[in-house]
C-alpha cells in the first residue's frame, strides 16, 4: 500500500456549488473522482484522481448486459470544528469485498481505497457542506468493463469513487413515514444476491416501489421469498421494531443486507443496556403486537436517512399504526446519538469515527 | 411507425472481418449499430444507425448502480440462396417489453425496432457469415442513463442494437455436456426477476458457474429457490427431459425464462405428435428415471446452442448418465429440424421465419 501510487490530474474547470438548501440527493458531483483499473493477470493498476468525467464503455461491456457491479454508500461530515469525519469507512470497504466475491469480481485493495478516499476528500474538501444535516455522500463502486457478450466473469474492471454533496434527509426534522407491506414481489432469497450491495437487487425492487408510490406509501416492507411471512427489509434499509419494551430486528439470514447502520444500532443498544434481539420477525407478530397495544416503535436504518421512523404499516388491507404516527422516544434518541457521533458533537465510545487531518 | 425516422451515418472506417473458423462468441462487432433515446415526457427520439462506437455514460448513470437494463438475443442466418433469415424476431421484441415492464423501464416500439433491425442488417449484410453453423448474433438492449444516485426509475434510457458474427456453437458437431446440479446458489424465485431477461439474473449466476467450471462441469442446473427440489433452468437455457417416451419441461412458474427456443420446441413436438408436458419436474424424479433405466434424453435449449444435449448430471454426489453420454435421437432430430428451418433448408410450416428482401 503506497499512496504515491495515486496520480493526480487537477480539474481546471471548477464546478459551481449548489446552496445547501437546494441540494437534491445524488444529482451534483464534486470536481474530482478516483479511478483504478483491473486487468486479469495484472491486478489493479493506474490509480488516479482525475476531473469528474464521463466514462466510455463499449456497447458490449459486461456491466451493461450481465450486471457485474457492486457499490457502497457512505458519508463525510464537516463540523463546526473544521474537521472532516468518516463513519466506519473500513466497514464499507470490507463489505464491498464481500459483495465482490458473491458477484465473481476481484477484491479491491481496502487500505488503498481508503487512502484514495482520504486524498479525494482533501482535494474536494470545499464541496463538503457544513449546514446541520448535510454531508458529502460518497459512492465507491466497481463495474465489469470487458467488451464481450458472453455469460462469464469479465476479465477487466474499473473501481471508481464519486462524491455528491447532499442536503438534509429531513428538511423539516425527523418524521415517520407510511409503509406498504409487499405481497407480490420479492427482493431476494437465500442463495441469491440479497446480502450483496449489487445493482440487481435494486433493479428488482423498483416495480414494487412504483405500486407503493401510487398508493401513497413512502416505501415497501419486504417479506421473505420462501413463506412470505417473515420481515426482511424496508425499502433499501434494515428494519427494527420495539415490541413491549424489547427491540427486535430480522437476523441476517442470507438474503438481508448486513447494514453498517444496523450493526451500529445493535452495538449502541447493547451499550445502553436496551434489550435487542436478532431473530425471525413475522408480520403476524407485528399485527398481534399492534392489536395488543404493544407495537411501541418501528424504524428503518441506513446510511442515507440514518433512522427513518415508521408511523403506519399496511398489510393485506389492514392498517397498523405505530406510536400514534409520532417518532418514538428510542428512535429519536438513536437518531440524535448516531448523527451526533458522526458529526463529532457527541463522544464516540466505540472508535467508529475516522477524523481526517485538518 | 415510419422507417424514415431512422437517420443513417455511415462508418467510413470499415472493420476487418474475422474468418469464420476464428470467430469467438460475442467479441467482434459489425460496422454499425442502431441507437434510440428515451426521455420521460418526450418518449423515444433520435432513432439512428451510426458507426459502432463507445457509449459515454456519467459515472452516476443509473445502469451502473441500480441495474435497470434488459436485453434480447437473436440470430440472423445467411444461406446458400443468399437470403437473410430471422427466427421469430417479433417474439424477442415482445419479450423485451415484458422484461422492461418488470424493471420499471419504458416499452420499446416493437415494430420500429424490428424495422431498424432490418435496415441495420441490410447495411451490415456483408458481416453475416455463410458457413454451416455460423450466424450473426443480434443483441438488442436497453439501459437506464440518468445521472442520478437514487433508488428510483431512471427518467432517461437508451435502446441499442449491436450485432456480432459468431462461429458454430458445435465446432465438432453436436455433443452432450456434463451438468452439475446446484445446491447452494439460487438463480431466481417467484416474485423476483427470473422471467425477465435482465442483468441481475446473470450476475447472480456467475458464482455457481465458477464452482462448476472448477469441477469440470459445463453448466449448472438450477433448482427452485423455495424447496430446492424442482428443476428450473440449466445455465442460461431452458431444459427438457425425455422420460419413458414422454417429453417434460418445467412449467413457467414465475421464475423461469419464457424461452423462444423452448416455445418452438413445444410447438414442434406437438406438431410431430410427440407427447410433451409442461409441469413441475423434481430432481428425485430424474434420479428415479435414471435408476429405472427410463431417463432417455435430456437437453438444454436456447438461442446460442439451439439444443445442448446433457450427457451426465451430478446431484449430491450421485452421477446420472443420460443415453450413455451420447446425443439422443430426439435431441438430434430437434436440432436438425430447428436449425434447418432457421437456415431455410427445411420447410417452415409455422411461419416462424422472416426473410429479408434480397
Amino acid at each position: 500500500m503506497n499512496s504515491l501510487k495515486i496520480r493526480f490530474t487537477e480539474n481546471e474547470m471548477k464546478n459551481e456549488k449548489t446552496p445547501a438548501e437546494q441540494l437534491v440527493f445524488g444529482t451534483k458531483f464534486t470536481d474530482h473522482m478516483f479511478v483504478a483499473d483491473y486487468t486479469e493477470g495484472t491486478g489493479w493498476h493506474d490509480h488516479r484522481i482525475v476531473p469528474y468525467q464521463a466514462l466510455t464503455l463499449d456497447p458490449s461491456a459486461s456491466i451493461l448486459h450481465y450486471g457485474q457491479t457492486v457499490f457502497e454508500g457512505m458519508k463525510a461530515y464537516l463540523s463546526e470544528d473544521g474537521i472532516v469525519r468518516l463513519f466506519r469507512p473500513e466497514q464499507n470497504m470490507k463489505r464491498m469485498n464481500i459483495s465482490a466475491d458473491r458477484l465473481s469480481m476481484p477484491q479491491i485493495e481496502e487500505e488503498l481505497a481508503l487512502e484514495a478516499l482520504k486524498q479525494l476528500l482533501e482535494i474536494d474538501k470545499e464541496w463538503i457542506p457544513k449546514e446541520q444535516g448535510t454531508s458529502l455522500y460518497i459512492r465507491p463502486f466497481m463495474i465489469a468493463t470487458e467488451a464481450h457478450l458472453g455469460v462469464s466473469a469479465s476479465k477487466t474492471y474499473t473501481f471508481i469513487i464519486i462524491m455528491s454533496p447532499v442536503g438534509s434527509y429531513y428538511k423539516e426534522g425527523i418524521h415517520p413515514v407510511k409503509i406498504l407491506v409487499e405481497s407480490e414481489y420479492v427482493r431476494a432469497v437465500a442463495g441469491g444476491t440479497g446480502t450483496a450491495k449489487t445493482a440487481g437487487n435494486y433493479a428488482s425492487s423498483l416495480k414494487a416501489q412504483e405500486v407503493a408510490d401510487r398508493e401513497g406509501y413512502a416505501q415497501v416492507l419486504w417479506l421473505d421469498g420462501l413463506e412470505r411471512k417473515y420481515i426482511e427489509e424496508v425499502g433499501s434499509m434494515n428494519v427494527f421494531f420495539k415490541i413491549d419494551g424489547e427491540v427486535v430486528t430480522p437476523a441476517l439470514n442470507g438474503s438481508i443486507l448486513d447494514g453498517i447502520t444496523r450493526k451500529s444500532i445493535i452495538e449502541l443498544l447493547k451499550y445502553w443496556g436496551v434489550p435487542i434481539t436478532e431473530r425471525k420477525v413475522s408480520m403476524e407478530e407485528i399485527r398481534e403486537a399492534f392489536l395488543n397495544g404493544k407495537l411501541d416503535e418501528a424504524f428503518g436504518t441506513g446510511t442515507a436517512a440514518v433512522i427513518s421512523p415508521i408511523g403506519e404499516l399496511r398489510w393485506k388491507g389492514e392498517l397498523f399504526y405505530v406510536n400514534n404516527g409520532e417518532t418514538g422516544e428510542l428512535s429519536q434518541k438513536l437518531y440524535e446519538t448516531l448523527t451526533g457521533i458522526q458529526r463529532g458533537v457527541i463522544e464516540d465510545p466505540f472508535g467508529w469515527v475516522v477524523e481526517l487531518k485538518k
